[in-house]
């Protein structure tokens, strides 16, 4: 099998250079597990903190060397949660939205590595600041939670960022990346690897319901639209400067502009979307994903994704590549 | 010299596969003549459709074969400038922001090349229907007006839809490339080439403030902001579903969220605006610049930017490199 050899696949022991994203409930035990089983690192999606799920979801990886990721302005609200995934003896913390520095001590002593995705070249200083061993730098083209730079610039400085700054920490592509392609083009912007989120939103292992997928197959990219409304809806109080993307329909289209009307419906509108999320009724409740949909072709095992992806992006370099530093 | 050699280097006979974005009254006759002459081919940015201005910068472009760029929407305002421009023997009529539909016949009869910028699959498919020999697929990480999608994801979508669709028409990418780090990227990505706007924008012969271009080197790329102020306080009112992206600045802070309020004080506001462009005077006047501000560390003649992008995407792609179809 095809093999592509960074820094970052020497650091973590890994096969390929891809991690998976922790997507909140959607990348559970399962992906996480299949994704390290294939040669990655796999990630539960520990999002806003629900000790049991989370404990539940490690379970499910069984023995494979998952970490799990957290979003942080949410664990400042509730900071046991780190204890409870750090208790799990995981490969990797994954912080992402907020300041990183306060849970790295903790992460160290753990023996975690602690890898934080950053959205801008502020979140960047303060990741290194907090001693990340991997910075992920994420485009505003990423499915869910994100900030307001491209992928196609945020790399490349984070790079030379990290050149001068922090020799040592590896840095990952987040956002828009779903095929070799684009791991073929982050290793060219100056990245170790990869954080697929969007794809792996669509392998077989992922819990999201089969409507989902197949409304995002049948899309292209253009498909996906930034909103309020599916946090409104949801009752989540996002930070400031962090942006939602997911497909866009007709729940979106009508409430993107009147989140008061929507807020003054809330209890009856969350009901609604909740079950329709449940039921994969997409009209209502949406797909949470990236621009990335335009580029997957259907729901296939994470093993067969990463292998498919690794492939394409050595035969576009030529054959095989090796990052040094 | 370092040669990338692709399909669109062949098809418009050039040494490098890069072109200079049509930057409205900001690429003159010499960034487009300097361009062609490195290598590259360069483009006049017609913008608006001032005559005298287009007619006045072929002049200085000399004998350099170099294009021309018009914004689609407002040429269907003032259909005579195409004749202008094609009474100049363009090599190239380059023409986003709106159906090109109209103008294709004239351009083809005049023997120049009809290269199409565009923003979305829905304007992709607009571009082949009209015939385009090279569609450049454009992110919204891109300086000046762009639309919704990133460079990312949109290249390589367009490309797949190119393959089956219109396997003889080429294709750049636009929106963030700044130097050899974002060409490789792009050739990763299904590319036949870049277009580069910020990186020349910063070059010795463009029409830009030398405080502007100090301004952006000095800037990450987290100081770029999507404001309408710059529109509305130029007066041009522009269609629905594009962004401006520009430096932000004490203007498009005080404003962006006040644009009834800018309308009403348009007179004073527009003359101020006006004249801190022509001063240089960042505070008011924003520079239009993209997220690439953050990879621009000074102000080189446009031959040494090409120079240097060619051989950073050489050394990265492992000495050489052609992509066939």
């Amino acid at each position: 099998m095809a093999v592509i050899e960074t820094r970052f696949t020497r650091a973590f022991g890994l096969k390929h250079p891809i991690l998976s994203a922790p997507m909140a409930r959607v990348a559970g035990g399962a992906l996480a597990a299949a994704v390290t089983r294939a040669g990655g690192l796999g990630l539960i999606g520990g999002g806003y903190g629900d000790a049991g799920w989370i404990t539940a979801e490690f379970g499910a990886a069984g023995n494979e060397a998952v970490g799990c990721g957290l979003i942080t302005w949410r664990l400042a609200e509730r900071p046991e949660v780190l204890d409870v995934v750090l208790g799990r003896s995981p490969r990797a913390v994954f912080l992402s939205f907020g300041d990183p520095a306060p849970y790295a001590p903790a992460i160290a002593e753990a023996g975690a590595a602690l890898i934080c995705q950053v959205q801008s070249m502020d979140s960047a200083r303060a990741a290194v600041s907090a001693g990340a061993r991997v910075i992920v730098a994420q485009g505003a083209e990423a499915g869910g939670h994100a900030g307001q730079r491209a992928t196609m610039t945020l790399v490349p400085e984070v790079a030379d960022y990290l050149r001068r700054a922090a020799p040592e920490t590896l840095l990952l592509a987040a956002g828009g990346i779903a095929d070799g392609r684009g791991l073929a083009a982050a290793l060219m912007l100056g990245a170790d690897g990869v954080l697929m989120g969007t794809r792996f939103w669509a392998a077989a292992e992922a819990l999201v319901h089969e409507n989902q997928v197949a409304a995002a197959v049948a899309a292209d990219g253009d498909a996906t639209v930034r909103t309020s409304s599916v946090d409104v809806v949801r009752g989540l109080d996002w930070p400031a400067g962090f942006g939602l993307r997911v497909m866009g329909n007709e729940f979106s289209a009508r409430w993107d502009g009147d989140l008061d009307g929507l807020r003054a419906n809330a209890a009856e509108e969350a009901e609604r979307w909740s079950a329709a999320y449940e039921a994969g009724d997409v009209a209502v409740a949406n797909p949470i994903a990236g621009e990335g949909i335009g580029l997957i072709k259907g729901r296939l095992p994470a093993a067969e994704i990463i292998e498919d992806t690794v492939a394409e992006a050595k035969s576009l370099l030529g054959g095989g590549w090796k990052r040094d530093v």
